[in-house]
């Protein structure tokens, strides 16, 4: 039996056929793969927005030799003799021709060593400058929608604590903005999840965890997001062998603003089991200087042991 | 006489001369003509963001012919003279050169083949260096805000169904994020409008069908939003033929942040009457594998009848 | 004495040296004059945002003719010798090539009929290309920026009424999205501000009009906006007369959301007692047609007089 | 002993080692130095958008020095033969004509006195025309970042003010938009806090001061925040002598929108003991003429002395 108020099911689901390794990754992202995803303009572009800079760039790259090629293609189809200045000589030069008349034209630099010199010609050149404005109008819009969509650059410890509070205990787990902006606003959340598993497959049960301060105005330094261990506690009477057993998972969710955008910004974090560290509490993260204070990222995860019964009081 | 609550007119008003063929299409849009809208800058600009993606590139490749032939033209009023290393000899060639000096202009490719040689043409030049610039630009704005307007792309299960729920029945229907990125805070809302057709014309009622889970934090997989059909539900003691008969249409309002986007996301759908099916559950469309989760949104409408009776219990 | 709840000051004002004239102008701004404002890069940025379009494109026409005749300058002082092809002959020949070579590198079209021949040239063109480019950067982001803002296309009737409404009387004012788009979640709100003059110069007073209905999902069609005239409301037992004489002014404000942009927007109207209709009720605004609605906003406005006694039941 | 409510820490800290010597500055930023910040590309952005005017400026002339000099570098590497019409007559002329064909590349000017003539040219050249582009979007998207970010441009009066309000006293503090836009949807928040140092360092208070008005519809004028010192202030029963001792601090916090941008505005302020008088009242700042309102900017912080005890009643 546990104790606690059961939470609804925020939206991932209870009930599962076989066990779920980790619902949350520990960077907030959830492990689903999905079939049959649409495609689209649309679904492009929010693809290009959210993939990794590796991929980016390497879709560039593929992206601009494509358009180069084709449209050097099409100036050797309608035929470089439609080029002035082109270097009719031997096929590599037709073909440097070909490509150099596309790359100064889809740059829209124009250098003008090779100019088009038919109405054929001036036909692909007036599509190929169209083209290339717009290929790169899009890639300022790619990169302008990166940059813009807010995204938080939060740092949490490593280990979650249960830590001393008051006259009793408490779960905790410390977070600080790693950018030089201020967050205002910032609401916080902590949703444990803990596993029933049965020959049905798993059974997922949702726990809200109270938190000593759940909204803070401002987060300039470090945040301790901190969970009493009350009788009322889900947590109450357990031992770090039934949250093992039990899988346990706690869910952190921040919301707020970050000044840097001034748009909302929804952080996630998970902090599992085997990343609990069983009584211990955190370092101060931060100290003063000249009246000014100075954060330092680097200890946010420090701590230090203090002694603790195996079991949680009831 | 209905039981459950009215809820008040949602804004698409109550009273109508003659019957109103759905008031929602699945697509969540709303089929009214509009007649004495405003133009404007702006609104053109609106109209750009909105309309489809085939008559935006009309729009363009229209435009830019228009560009070119009202500036060709410009070059031939002015003569082509004035355009250093112009075709001279024929009015073809004098045209090509015109057209050929604008599309270098226009693009602000500059090949420089073709070249201002006097005061007039740097004139026509200089301005349509400037509208090229400022045209593409324009583009560029459109598309980014074409892009970048939170715009949810979900999924719903093709017909709604009367399925089993505890003791008794309910209304549900499924609903999963078609793109691979995550939902937050979700919050859904169904109205169910009924109508009564006397000879004044239509009368609609609204109902707020109260759901089971009406806001998820996070929506990673589908969600299927279940309405339990109680004592109080307006459904209760209907059958099919009464739905049918009042043309009953199920409205399904949803809200949350695509972190695609990052901005706020309102998303409507509609299931009428004849899109329902009495006595149906949705089979699951996710499985599990190697401890991550797979989800099939070709699996999302699939769903297996069950036995029911005629008439839900009052 | 008056009826009916006050309100707060909305941050306007109630106490004022002389009479104020009218506090909301029709569009919704306020007639304010303001000494001391600040200037700044981001003040210029949000006053070319804001401005007419008319001053708009007057301000890039000259800023635009300003940069060619500062650059021009500058061609012409460190000599039109530094570019190649420039006309030397006369000053006319000069200056025309020391202001091609200008708008040519501006636009960054680059003919290349005039080109840098020194390092000096090549500097100053250099520093051109980079403030052409700079220059139109900005008019793309003064131009996204106004199109992006949220605004919304609202009309009104251009009359207010006293309508009738159940057994008794009503204030109403008709509202409806010019723009075809579709407005979600849009809340209304109507303050009732009379004034009391003395010698003392002018006091305010506010009142919040509760309204039937003060919020709707969807707004496709026209909203009528209806405040019940009951014992508690502030306009019982006055007259048109009353009105009058207390320069009575209904400020109208609508939140919401239009989804050609997906951003929050906030909309206020003014209804002063000169444009206040004693006895009238609206005509309705829309109708059916082969199962589709249809809005006239030309008839936005209409509406037809009723018999009603000159004082409103107290 | 203190009166009033105590309110949680809003997220700064309450225990520090030595005095920290103001939390927050005029301008609403907290002094933090921050160590084990991350970089990263988005970080790079960010940086762009919130480092000043003078610096970006730097950053922008260093960035475009270095391409060109880096592009240069390159061309001479391959040798100033690749280049048509380059003069390699001398170690100055062709690192000139390297520089210059750089620079009409990196800015897509291309005018073509100086050309590729060689696949290993044309290759450097196509990859700096596209390094060109994407230098310049970004420089376009840093700057529409920089302007879009929504920012308000709020100015206090000097001083905050121990004021007379009814038959007792309240404290003060007076703001207005500097800006010719209409703020809407304005709420208002004071923090008072105060310290209580020890040997084990400094101990804050936080005091939420209730308002008199806390939320605005509009702020056309200057809005003056009044919070009444009744006896459940934590201000009431003392000096001038007790907030200077305590080192009192009233943090101001304003959110609303700024029509200029339609975007969430929060700011802050923070009015110290050493800006506080003791005893005075605000100068009206804005007059009627002609029935429209001006509003004078500059006497903003205009008081007059008014007597008063030196101890609040308690």
């Amino acid at each position: 039996m546990n104790k606690g108020q059961r939470a609804e099911d925020p939206g991932i689901g209870s009930s599962f056929e076989k066990p779920v390794d980790r619902l949350m990754s520990r960077d907030g992202s959830f492990r689903v793969e999905r079939i049959g995803e649409s495609s689209g303009l649309r679904e492009g572009f929010v693809a290009l927005v959210t993939m990794s800079v590796g991929r980016l760039v390497l879709t560039f790259v593929i992206g601009y030799l494509t358009m180069n090629l084709l449209f050097g293609s099409l100036y050797m189809i309608i035929g470089v003799e439609n080029i002035g200045n082109a270097d009719l000589g031997t096929l590599t030069g037709r073909w440097m021709s070909a490509i150099g008349m596309s790359v100064q034209t889809l740059t829209t630099v124009g250098y003008g060593s090779l100019v088009p010199s038919s109405p054929a010609a001036w036909l692909v050149a007036g599509v190929e400058g169209v083209f290339g404005i717009l290929g790169f109008s899009l890639i300022s819009a790619v990169l302008y929608a990166r940059f813009a969509r807010p995204k938080a650059n939060l740092v949490y410890s490593e280990q979650g604590l249960i830590a001393p509070y008051k006259d009793g205990w408490s779960f905790q787990v410390r977070v600080a903005n790693r950018r030089n902006t201020l967050m205002v606003e910032v609401e916080a959340r902590i949703l444990l999840v803990m596993a029933d598993v049965d020959d049905q497959g798993e059974r997922l049960n949702y726990y809200n965890l109270p938190l000593q301060i759940d909204k803070v105005t401002f987060m300039p330094l470090s945040w301790t997001l901190v969970h009493p261990i009350n009788a009322e506690s889900p947590l109450a009477g357990l031992s770090m062998a039934d949250l093992t057993q039990r899988r346990a998972e706690f869910l952190v969710i921040l919301k707020g603003m970050d000044e840097g955008y001034m748009g909302a910004i929804h952080a996630r974090h998970s902090v599992r089991y085997d990343e609990l560290v069983w009584g211990a509490r955190y370092v101060r993260a931060f100290s003063v200087k000249d009246g000014a204070t100075r954060l330092d990222l680097n200890k946010l995860s420090d701590f230090m042991k203090v002694d603790m019964p195996a079991r949680l009081p009831a």
